[in-house]
């Protein structure tokens, strides 16, 4: 391993080790030295890589960030209608905020207003949940006269809502649970004919396992990643 | 006024107080001086009401819950179904979300975890929603075959939702959010020939004004406050 690669090595496991410090403690109460030791480095080495709890926190949310929009890239790439990729982000968000500490912090640390860290995930999300709605009345899979912004929204606090009531009973993220969201709306999106061709549940694709992590540190260290 | 109104004005000033002081700085950071001062009132006063702040906190709790069942219960008796006493439930929990600081504070105390105070008020709200949806399934309006589980969990989501977004960005919790919502949605959860009889923005049953806080004092006191 290079200098450069055991670099991000440690940057990544910083990362991970304050998101899971932040999420037990809050971000007010999370000690650097706390962070660090669960890195498995001195707190020598993170101030190497961050300059105060900030700078850890911005790279959080710019993590979290930047793995939800390759996420939702990935999809989009491998669905065939945006209405299918735009169900598929919103079971791989749920996953994500399910199994990936970095992802569930993201949201709090951007999100919770104890300390309004850039980009606002949900704004962001926001953004990616119209763009595949104007993909989807493009091409042709949204229901004529459908609102746009009232599916977006419908669909944003949906999942804001999934997020927060998740954070003390887990089953509010469960696949089952946006499934039968799904199940109701889809009726009302999807255009005369395609309905039966989008699936509530998602595809395989929504489907990456729980290896965000390793993805994101390889796709970091600039190793071929995206599977 | 009798003393015994007096001492009711007080404590619900109190509770006022307190709900606009954790708003502000978190539980955590209140300062049970700025409590007593926001209520007009010494801390000596708030000592006779309140033994610490862990009592005022589930004070504001207990204001906000009964606030929201009370108004349930007058909107259920003034609308002609339960389909269309869901959504005005909806549509006024919104409304006091955005004007009473009681209901906002209950919220963040009851769920946010900072400190978990009894009765969980997004839990109080799933089973007022499953209660009106069974109700629904009941008298005939609620469409067969729909699943009164999901559609709990996607109104009980999507008001969670509203709410947390609406603590940065107030026009989450607009009338016309929740309208947009119920367009989509009605269409799937009434029965064949009732549709038009729900209306998606409510009825004048929703709408009490915003005299809450009034309201609950006068019904605290024990004088006829029904309206």
């Amino acid at each position: 391993m290079t200098k450069q690669e055991r670099a991000t090595r440690t940057r990544h496991a910083l990362i991970r080790s304050a998101a899971i410090v932040f999420e037990q403690h809050g971000y007010a109460q999370a000690r650097l030295v706390l962070i660090s030791s669960g890195a498995g480095v001195s707190t020598g080495a993170l101030h190497f890589h961050f300059d105060n709890k900030a700078a850890v926190a911005e790279a959080v949310v710019a993590e979290a960030s930047r793995g939800l929009r390759d996420m939702s890239g990935a999809i989009r790439r491998r669905t065939d209608t945006a209405l299918q990729a735009l169900v598929d982000s919103s079971h791989a968000l749920a996953e994500r905020l399910r199994e990936d500490p970095v992802c569930r912090a993201g949201f709090r640390l951007s999100c919770d207003g104890e300390r309004a860290a850039d980009p606002d995930l949900r704004v962001e999300w926001h953004h990616r949940v119209r763009e595949l709605l104007d993909e989807a009345a493009a091409d042709g899979t949204l229901a004529e006269g459908v609102s746009r912004q009232d599916a977006a929204a419908a669909t944003v606090a949906v999942t804001a809502g999934l997020e927060v009531l998740g954070r003390h009973e887990p089953e509010w993220l469960s696949p089952y649970t946006l499934t039968g969201f799904w199940t109701l709306l889809l009726p009302r999106l999807a255009a005369a004919g395609t309905l039966a061709l989008i699936a509530p549940s998602g595809t395989e694709a929504a489907a990456r396992g729980p290896a965000f992590a390793a993805d994101t540190a390889a796709e970091t260290a600039g190793a071929a990643a995206v599977t």
